[in-house]
C-alpha cells in the first residue's frame, strides 16, 4: 500500500505535538489494517508502538472516532470501524454533494479570470498526461496530483470559507476522496476508460463554471463524484489494484 | 436569550466529564456574546468561571475551534469568531445540502410504512399548533419540538449512518439548524406568512419521500432550509427578536 | 364557465380566416364539454354549429389534434379526448420543467435591469391586489391578469426563441397553464393558503434570478407549477370550483 | 447527404395524401437547402417540382412553420428560417430536458423487468458494436439504430402520455435529435471520444432507473443530450463532417 497521506492535524503550522503525531501514527496504522475491524483497541500496544505516552493516544483515538474511522466500545476505548459498500457509496455521495454546492457557488458568484485560468492550466495538464498515454505509475501520480490540485480549485472557486469547512469534515474516510483509486489505475483493466470520461467532465466543469450554469455544474460535480464509485467497483473484482487502496482493510466484503 | 440547547458532548451516555462540562459552559458563554470576537479568550479566566481545570478548558476550546466558533490566534490561544451574513447564509446551504441528500436517498430506497406514518403524525400535530393560531410562545416551543423531531425523521429516513454523521459535523452554527428562528417568530411580523409556507413544505416533502419523487424531494428540502435564511433577513431588522436568536452576538453587522 | 382564452391562431396579424374560425369555435365547443369523450364527432353538426364549411372544419379538427384536445378514429375522423388525472399532473410537469428552463437560462445568461425591474413591478401589484385581501371575482381577474404577465416575462428573460416556441407546443391543455385554477380559487375553502405561497415562490423566483441562482429558480419554477396540482385537486372536491375550470369536462373521474 | 428520414405525418396508417407527401417533399428539400434561409419560396415553383398542386403545398408550409423550419413572411407566404448555434444549443436543451423528465417518471414509477432487460439489451449491442471498433459507416448506421432505439425506450419507460407528445412536438429540429451527429462521427477525430462517454452515460441511466434514483437519472439525461452540442462544435470545425448532419445548411455561421 502507498504513503497514507499525512492529512494535516488541527494545530498545523506550528511544531507537530505529541498528539499530532500519535493522530497520524494511529490513522496510518487504522488505515494499514493493523487492527481488526471489531476489535478493541489495546491503548497500551498502541502507545509503544508509537512511542509516544497514553494520554496523546487518547486524544487521537477520540480525534479517529470524530473523523469516523473508530467508534466507541462500551464500556471504554475504541475499535476499528468497518464500512460495507453501502457506506461507501454514501461517503462518496456525501463529499459529492458538498463539492457540487462549491461548484455551484462558483457558477453564481462567478469567479475570477486567474482562478478560471488555473483550473483550465490544471486540466490542460491532465490532458498533456494523457497524451503521453498514461501507462506508468509515474505518470498516474502526476495525474493524482493535478487532479487533487483542480478539486481545491474547485473549493476554492466556492469564496465561501463555511463550504471548504464541511468538506474539510467528510474527507477523512480515503475511499471518498477524489484521489481514492487513481493509483489503483495502473492495473485495473477498464479503468482507463473511466479516467477519460472522469477528464471530460474536468472540461466540462470548467465550462459550467465560466458559463455561469450553476445547475449544469451541480449535476456534472455530482456525477463526477460517482467516478470513485465505478472504481471501487472495479478494485473489488481485483485483489492487487485493492491493495492499491489508502484504507481497502477497512471494507467490508459481502 | 432562551436556554442553549445542551447538545451531547462526544462522550454521551457516560458520566459528563469535566471536559464535557467545559465544552458545554464555553458554549453556552460563546453563543451569549460573553467574548468580543476578535478578542483572545483567557484561559485563567474561563476556568474560574466555569470552575474547572485549565486543562478541560484547552480540549473544550480545541472542540469548539472545531465546530467552527472559535478561530486559533498566533502565536497560541482562541479567539471567538464573527458569522457574515454570507457565512450564515452558506452554513444554511450547507445545512440544507445535507439534509437534501438524506432525503433523497430516503426516496430512492424506500421507507417503511411506520416511519412514513411518524413523519405524517409529526406533521398533522404541526397543522393542530397552527389550528390554535400559534400565538403565544408556549405554541411556538410545541411546533418547534415536532419541527426538530420531523427533521431528525429526515435523517433517519435516509437510512444512512455516512449521513447522518455528515449532518452532525455542521449543525453546531446555532444559525443553521431548522429551529434557528423559532423562537423568535413569536414576535417577528411577517414571520406567520414564513411558517405557512414551511408547513406547507412539510406535507410537501412527506408527499414526495412517498411517491418516490427523489428529485421533488431534493429541491423541496433544500428550499425548506431556505426559509431560515428569510427568517434572519427579518430578524436582523428587529432587535428584539434577534435577541432571541441563539448566537446572535456571533452575527457580524454590515 | 368563463370564457375560453381565444388562443391566437397560426395566422395571427392577417384577417381572421374560415379556419381560425373554426379552430376558435371547435376549441371553446370542446373545452365546454360540447361533446361526449369518446364518440366521434359529426363533421357536418359542428359545421352547421360554427357557420363555416367543412374544409375548414377539417383543418380544425386536424388543429386540435396536434394539441391533443382530440384524437383520431378509425377509419376517419376524430373523437374528444378525455384526461386522466395523471395526464393533467404530467402536462403541469411537462409546462413546469419547460418554464423551469426559460428560467435557468435566464438566471445563466443574466436579464437587463429593465425586464428584472417589470418582473418585480409585477410581483408588487400582485402583493396589493393581496393587501386588498382578495375576496371577490374581480381582485382575482386582476390577480390572474398580472400571474399571465409574470410568466410570460419568465419566457421573456430567457431570451430564448426556441424554448418559447416549446411552451407554445404545450400550453394547449387548459388545466396545465398557470392560471387554471386562479378563477376557481374565490369559492375554494384553502385556496387562499395556496395562492399565498404562489406569491411568496413569486419572490424568491425574481431574487433567484437576479442572483443568476440557476439551479435554484430551476427548482422553484417547477415546484410553483405543481401549485396548479394542489389547486386541481382542491377543485376536485367542489363541484362549483370545478365548473370554473376551463376544460372540466374533459377531465376523466376516478 | 444521407436520406432524411422520412417522419411520420398526421395522418400515418392510413394511404399518404397528397398533403403528406408534399410535407415530406419540402422538408426534405428544406433541410437539404434548397432554399437560401430568409428568401420567400415561390409556391408554384415548388408545387411543380414535388409534382403536387399548390393547396397541399400551402398546407405543407403552413406545417413547416410549426415545426419551426419555415417562418412567416409579410404580406404573405413563408421563408426557411436559420438557425444559430444559440438556437441550437436550446434546441438540445429543450429536448434533453423533456428526455430527462421522462426518465425522472421512469425512475419514481418505476418500470417493468421486461422494459429493463429491453434496454440493458439495447445498450449491450451498442457495446458489441464498439468491441468491433466502430471504425465503418455500417457499424455506425447499426449503432444510430440501438441508439434511437435506446431513446424511444426511455420515453416509452415514462409511462405518460403527455411527456411523449410532447417530445414529439420539439425533435423537428434534425440537430436536436439523439442521432443528429452520429453519421458524421465515422469522419470526426476526436468523436470516438465522445461516443465511449455517451456510451458509459446509456448504462448509467438504466442504472440509475433501476435504483429508483430519480434526481440523478434526471441530470445523466440532460448531460448525456449535451453531447449532441459537443458533436456540433466539432462538426463545425469539420466540412466533411457537417456536410453529414441533416440541416446542415440551416445552421448560420458566426
Amino acid at each position: 500500500m502507498p504513503d497514507v497521506q499525512e492529512l494535516k492535524p488541527a494545530g498545523a503550522g506550528r511544531e507537530a505535538s505529541q498528539t499530532d503525531r500519535a493522530i497520524m501514527g494511529l490513522r496510518d496504522a487504522v488505515l494499514r489494517g493493523r487492527f481488526k475491524a471489531g476489535e478493541r483497541i489495546a491503548e497500551v500496544e498502541v502507545a509503544e508502538h508509537l512511542g509516544v505516552s497514553r494520554t496523546p493516544i487518547r486524544a487521537a483515538m477520540q480525534r479517529l472516532a470524530e473523523e469516523g474511522l473508530l467508534e466507541p466500545v462500551q464500556p471504554t476505548g475504541y475499535m476499528v470501524r468497518a464500512f460495507s459498500q453501502t457506506d461507501i457509496a454514501d461517503a462518496i455521495e456525501v463529499r459529492g454533494t458538498i463539492e457540487a454546492l462549491a461548484a455551484r457557488l462558483a457558477a453564481e458568484r462567478g469567479v475570477s479570470r486567474l482562478l478560471l485560468q488555473q483550473m483550465r492550466d490544471c486540466v490542460a495538464k491532465m490532458d498533456a498526461v494523457f497524451d503521453d498515454a498514461l501507462s506508468d505509475e509515474e505518470q498516474l501520480r502526476q495525474y493524482a496530483q493535478y487532479n487533487e490540485r483542480f478539486h481545491a480549485l474547485i473549493m476554492e472557486a466556492s469564496g465561501s470559507d463555511m463550504v471548504q469547512r464541511a468538506l474539510g469534515r467528510v474527507v477523512s474516510l480515503p475511499f471518498a476522496s477524489p484521489n481514492a483509486f487513481v493509483s489503483a489505475q495502473a492495473i485495473l483493466p477498464g479503468s482507463l476508460a473511466i479516467l477519460r470520461v472522469a477528464q471530460m467532465q474536468h472540461h466540462d466543469i470548467v465550462d459550467a463554471i465560466e458559463a455561469r450554469s450553476s445547475a449544469r455544474v451541480e449535476a456534472l460535480v455530482k456525477e463526477h463524484s460517482r467516478i470513485a464509485h465505478k472504481n471501487l467497483e472495479l478494485a473489488l473484482r481485483n485483489a492487487d489494484a485493492l491493495d492499491q487502496v489508502v484504507g481497502a482493510p477497512l471494507i467490508k466484503r459481502a
